[in-house]
C-alpha cells in the first residue's frame, strides 16, 4: 500500500477536526480557527480563543455534545476552487488563514474551500443566533467576512473528508480528550494557541479498546516504572535530556549490548570504538555543517578551531574505513558500535527516555559493492526480525521511503539509476522476505532510500524504533574507495542500520512492552534468594554464590523482614525468580524455586508459612537441587526465552 | 622507604648534571646554564647557548669526553650559604639564575652555592685559557662576574651530590643521549633553550642493559606496532589526541572491558552508565571550576548555560548515589563504569596512546563507612594484584602519597583525624598485604591520600598506569548521605580506583609488554584457518564456524597465496593459533593446530609441504579433532592464560 492514499479512518478524523471547529465557533464566537489535521489516534484543531472566553478541560464535554448535535446535519462535505481575491476577502479577519493562503499562492497551488453542513443548494438563513449567517453558496458573488454559519463550516482545505459524515461517523466513535498549548506553526517565537485533541476510531468498540490501552500504557509509563524500578534518573546539574543509568538500567543496557555483540559477531560485523567529538572540518565534509548545525550541540572553541559532539556515528566509521587501503576482498565490511550521539532537542520536546539529548545507538555501517547490496540488505532485515522474535514483538511494519524523480539534484542526490536500482532491490527484498511494509514516496533521505521500522508494544502502542538507510552519496564525500578486482578504484555503497535503535528509546519501549516484568535474561535483578530463618542463611549464601559464579544477578534478602514480606518485596521488584530455603529444603538437599510469572503459588506460601509455624503439609513445589537451578537459569538466560 | 630520602643513583645523576654544565661552559664560552635536574634514567641541563656557537648532536661526544676529562678532578662538592647580595652579584649576567634567586628569596629560604672541582682551599689560578679564573674561595670578598673556572663549577643548588664524584661515578656509567628544545620554565611563552639529556646508571653494565631495553622498546613502540597491527589511528578531521579504535583495537578494548566486568561482578560492583557532559553547576560543586578549568575542554554555551565534557566520572557517580535515599544497609556500594573522560592536553604533549585527549577509564567509586574502609581498600589492592597476575606483570610498586600536617586547611582538607586514620589504614593494608610501596609525603590529593600504581613492562620499562584515591571531602560537597543504624545521617567515604587505568594507556602498555604477541584471550585475531588446497576448504569452513560459534575470533585464509605464504602471513599478523588442514588431516578426521608461541615447527611445515608435493612423511604434530581444538581454545580463553 502506498502511504499517499488516504485511509478511511483518516478521512473521518479529518472531517471530525472540521466538526470540532464548527462546534467551537458556535460556542466561542470570535474564535479564530487555524489548523486542524488528522493524527494517529484522532485529530486536533488549534484555535485562538477570545481572551475573555477560553474553554477549560471541563468544557470539552459541552463542545463534544455540540459536535454530536451538528453531525446529523453534515450530509456532505463540498469542495470548491476559489480565487485568491475571494479567499483573502473571506478570511480577512483571520491572520492565520491569510498566512496559509500566502503559502499556497507562493507554491502556485490552487485554493479550495470545503464546506460541510447545510447542502450547498440550501440557501435558507442559518440559526438566528449566528451573527453572520453566510453559507458558502454564492461565495464568489457575495462578501463573506466570517466563516461561521450555524451548523455550517467552511475551511481552507485540501480535501480528504468523509462523503457523508452523518452516516459514516458513529457519534460514539469519537471524544475530545484534552486541551494543550501549542505555538502557531510550532515555533516558540509565535503566539501560543489552544489545541483541542480528540480521539476517533471506526467504532465505539475501537475507541474503548484504545482508551483501555492508554490506561494500561499509563500504568506502564516508562517514566513512572523507570523511577519505581530504579532504572534511570535525570539530574539538574547534569542537564535535561541526559539520562543517568542507575545500576538496574545499566544492567538492561549491558544485556542489550551483549545481545547486539553476539548477534553482530555471528553476522561477521567488526566492532570499532570512536570518540564522541570531531572537528568542524569533519562535519563540513559530511555535509552536516552548516545545514544541520541547529540539530547539534553548540561547538567548543578549541585551539583556534571548533569541535562538535557527534550527532551521528557514520563520519567516524567512514574515517576508520579510510584509515587503511581497501580491496574488493575486504567487502562487505561491517563496522558496529554502540555509539553515543548528542542531539539538540528543545527543552519542551524532551520526554523521558523517548526524546533525549544523549543517545546510545546500536549503530553499524555496512560497506559493500552494488552486487552485494541486496544480500546485505536482506541480512539486515533478517536481523531485525530475529530481534523482534527475541523481544516478542509480533506486530511491526517497515515504512519504506523513496525519492521523487522530479526532485533529483535538489532534494535528492542526482543519481537516477542508483535510486532506481537500490529502490528496486529494497522493494524486492521486502516483498521476497514477506515483510509487511508501506511505501512512502518523496520521503527518502538526501543520499538514498530509507526504512523506518515501526513496532507495536504488547499493549498495542506504536513506536518508531529504528531507521535503516541506504547511502550512495556520503561515501564519495569522504573519498571512500576500494580497489576492485579489475584494478579500478570504486566507491562502496553504505547501509546505515540500528535494529535496536538507541538504548534510551528501546529501553523506554521495553519497559512499557513488558510492563516492567522483564524476561529473565534482561531483568536487572534476576534472582532473590530468601532464607526463611537464620538457620537457612548458609544454604542461601551457597546457592547465591553458585548463581553469581554463572554471572547471574542474584542477591540474598538478609533483611529482618518476615518471610511473607520478603516474598512480597521480591514480587514487587518484579524479580523473575525467587528461591526459598527452609528446613524441609535443607532436609531434602534442595531449594524451592518460584517464578514471578507463574505467580507465587499460595500452596508454596502456605507450605512454607506452615513450616514456620508447624513444619507440616510441605508440598514440594519447584524443589530442585542447586545444580538443577543453576542449569535451568543459565540455559534460560542463554536462550533469551 | 620514604621518597624524600635521595637515593645514591639520584645524587650521581644530579652531580653529572653539574659536570655536564662544567664541560659545556668550557667548550661553549658565553653559555648561560639554567636548570639541570636528575631524572629517571639520568639527567639533563638546559642552556642558553650563544647564538653563534650552538652544539649539534654530533658535538655530544666531545662534551661527554670533556666531562670525563674533568671528572677525576672532582673530589668533592662543597656547599656554602651565601648572602642575597653576593649571589645576585655572582649571577648578575645570568637572568635565569636571577629569576630562581628571586623565588628562593620570596620563599624565605636560604641560598646555597655548590662548587665542584679544585678543593675550596686550593686558590691556585685556573687554566690560562679560562677568561675568568675565579674559584669560589673568597667569594664574599671578591667580585665574581662569571661562574666559569676551568674544571671548577659552581651552581645555585639545594645539594644532594656525590661526596667524591671522581670515586663514586664510573666514567663509563653515563653518556649524553640527545639534544632537544625546551622552553624556560616549560612555558611556550618563554625563550626556547637547548636541553642536553644524559643517561646515567650505577655501572656500564646497567647503562648497557638500559640501552638494550630502550632498543627493544623501540621495536615494540606502541605507535609503530599500533599501526602495523591495525590497532588504532588518529585523523586530522577528528582531531589530535582522539583515538579511533580500528577493529583490532576495539577487540582488545572489548576483552579488557569483559575482564573488568567479570572481575567487578564477582566483587559485587554495580555497573552504571553516565553521559559525557554536565552543566557548569556540576563542576562548581565538585570544585573543578574554576580551579581546574584549564585541564578541561572548553565549554559549550547552551540554553544560556555552559556544558562541559567530563574530565572525570566521579561527579556523575555521586549523582547516581544521591538519586535514591541510602541506608547503612546499602553500603559498601560500588559503582563501576568504563567511563569516557576528556582532558585538555597541549598538542605538544600528546603522545600516541600514552597521552591523549579522550580516555576510557576503568573507573569505579566505592562508597563506604569508616569501618568498612580498610577491607574495601584491601579488596581493591587484591584486585590490582589479581590483574597483575593475569597480565604477567611481575614488577610493580605502589607510590603512597600522604599529606603534610603543616598544610592542613590549605593544600589539604582540614580533617587531621581522618587524614591520620585513613593514612594509617592504607599503610597497614599495604604492609599486611606485603605489597611493595614507597611513601611520599606531601603529595596527596586535596581530599585524601592516594596511591599511584607503577608497573614495569616485560622489557623493564616503567609505566604509571593507575591511581587509587581516598576521598573524604567531595562526598560532602555533593551532600551524599546515608542513614546509619542509629538513625543519624552520615557522609560516606569514597574510594576512587581504576586498576586497568585507561584503555588508551593500558593498551599502549600491553602492546609494548607483549611486543604485539597478545595472549589468546586478548589477541585481536585469535585463529587463522589455513586450508592447503581447494579440497580442504569445506573442512576449514566447518572448524571456523565451530570456533566462531564459541565467540572465538577465527578467520579462514581463502586467498590465492601458497601454503607457505599463508603461514607466514598468519605469523606476521601475530595470530596465536593457526589451524592447517590438508589431505592427511581430513583422512584422520582431524586438523593440525599450531601455535605462534611454540613457533611453527619446521617438521609440520615440511610435513605439509611434502604432502603438497609428495603426500608422504606426514608427522601428526598437533593433530586434534575439531571438538578437541574448540575445547582447548575455549578453556584457554576462559582462563586467560
Amino acid at each position: 500500500m502506498k502511504q499517499n492514499e488516504i485511509s478511511p479512518i483518516e478521512t473521518k478524523r479529518h472531517t471530525l477536526a472540521h466538526l470540532l471547529a464548527a462546534a467551537v465557533l458556535e460556542l466561542y464566537p470570535g474564535t479564530k480557527p487555524t489548523i486542524g489535521p488528522a493524527i494517529d489516534n484522532g485529530f486536533y484543531y488549534d484555535f485562538e480563543f477570545p481572551a475573555e472566553n477560553r474553554p477549560t478541560d471541563a468544557d470539552l464535554k459541552d463542545i463534544e455534545k455540540r459536535m454530536r448535535k451538528i453531525l446529523p446535519s453534515w450530509k456532505e462535505v463540498v469542495g470548491k476552487e476559489i480565487s485568491e481575491k475571494d479567499v483573502r476577502e473571506y478570511f480577512k479577519s483571520n491572520k492565520y488563514k491569510l498566512e496559509l493562503i500566502d503559502e499556497i499562492i507562493a507554491k502556485k497551488e490552487s485554493i479550495t474551500l470545503y464546506t460541510a453542513g447545510k447542502s450547498s443548494n440550501d440557501s435558507a438563513p442559518a440559526d438566528e443566533n449566528s451573527p453572520l449567517p453566510m453559507p458558502l453558496v454564492g461565495l464568489r458573488e457575495t462578501t463573506v467576512v466570517d466563516e461561521r454559519v450555524q451548523g455550517v463550516f467552511t475551511d481552507l482545505c485540501r480535501g480528504g473528508h468523509s462523503e457523508n459524515p452523518s452516516k459514516e461517523i458513529a457519534p460514539d466513535s469519537f471524544k475530545l480528550s484534552r486541551l494543550a498549548g501549542a505555538y502557531w506553526r510550532g515555533s516558540e517565537k509565535n503566539i501560543q494557541l489552544t489545541r483541542i485533541y480528540g480521539l476517533a476510531f471506526n467504532s465505539k468498540k475501537e475507541l474503548d479498546a484504545y482508551e483501555q490501552m492508554m490506561k494500561e500504557a499509563e500504568k506502564r509509563d516508562h517514566r513512572k516504572l523507570g523511577k519505581e524500578m530504579d532504572i534511570f534518573e535525570f539530574d539538574d546539574d547534569v542537564g535535561p535530556g541526559l539520562a543517568l543509568w542507575l545500576p538496574n538500567g545499566a544492567a538492561i543496557a549491558e544485556e542489550l549490548e551483549k545481545l547486539a555483540k553476539e548477534t553482530e559477531f555471528a553476522s561477521e560485523y567488526h566492532r570499532v570504538k570512536t570518540p564522541h567529538l570531531a572537528k568542524d572540518s569533519m562535519y563540513k565534509k559530511s555535509g552536516h555543517l552548516p545545514y544541520y548545525e541547529d540539530t547539534m550541540f553548540p561547538p567548543m572553541e578549541y585551539e583556534g578551531g571548533k569541535y562538535y559532539l557527534k550527532a551521528m556515528n557514520c563520519p567516524h566509521h567512514h574515517k576508520i574505513f579510510a584509515a587503511r587501503p581497501k580491496s574488493y576482498r575486504d567487502l562487505p565490511l561491517r563496522f558496529a558500535e554502540y555509539g553515543t550521539c548528542y542531539r539538540h532537542e528543545k527543552s519542551g520536546e524532551l520526554f523521558g527516555l523517548m526524546r533525549v539529548r544523549a543517545l546510545n545507538m546500536n549503530d553499524a555501517h555496512i560497506y559493500c559493492t552494488e552486487e552485494q547490496f541486496a544480500s546485505e540488505f536482506r541480512a539486515v532485515n533478517d536481523m531485525y526480525i530475529k530481534y523482534f522474535k527475541i523481544f516478542g514483538i509480533e506486530k511491526y511494519i517497515m515504512r519504506f521511503s523513496t525519492h521523487d524523480p522530479k526532485r533529483l539534484g535538489e532534494k535528492y542526490v542526482n543519481e537516477p539509476e542508483l535510486w532506481k536500482k537500490t529502490e528496486d532491490m529494497v522493494r524486492k527484498v521486502l516483498v521476497d522476505s514477506n515483510i509487511p511494509f508501506i511505501e512512502v514516496p518523496n520521503e527518502a533521505a538526501f543520499y538514498g532510500p530509507k526504512i523506518d521500522v515501526q513496532v507495536w508494544s504488547a499493549i498495542g502502542r506504536e513506536f518508531t524504533l529504528a531507521t535503516n538507510q541506504v547511502d550512495f552519496a556520503v561515501p564519495k564525500r569522504f573519498n571512500l574507495e576500494y580497489i576492485d578486482s579489475d584494478g579500478v578504484s570504486k566507491t562502496p555503497l553504505c547501509i546505515h542500520r540500528a535494529p535496536l535503535g538507541t538504548h534510551e528509546r528501546f529501553i523506554g519501549f521495553l519497559i512499557e512492552h513488558y510492563g516492567g516484568n522483564f524476561p529473565l535474561w534482561l531483568a536487572p535483578q534476576q534472582v532473590k534468594v530468601i532464607p526463611i530463618g537464620d538457620a537457612h542463611i548458609e544454604s542461601a549464601k551457597k546457592i547465591n554464590a553458585l548463581l553469581r559464579n554463572s554471572m547471574i544477578r542474584s542477591e540474598i534478602d538478609l533483611s529482618n523482614n518476615g518471610f511473607g514480606k520478603k516474598v512480597r518485596n521480591a514480587k514487587n521488584a518484579r524479580i523473575p525468580y525467587f528461591i526459598i530455603i527452609g528446613d524441609k529444603d535443607i532436609e531434602a538437599g534442595k531449594v524451592t524455586l518460584e517464578s514471578r510469572d507463574h505467580g507465587y503459588s499460595s500452596a508454596t506460601f502456605f507450605a512454607h508459612a506452615t513450616e514456620v509455624k508447624k513444619a507440616s503439609e510441605y508440598k514440594q513445589i519447584g524443589q530442585m537441587t542447586n545444580e538443577e537451578v543453576v542449569k535451568k537459569l543459565v540455559e534460560e538466560i542463554r536462550e533469551r526465552k
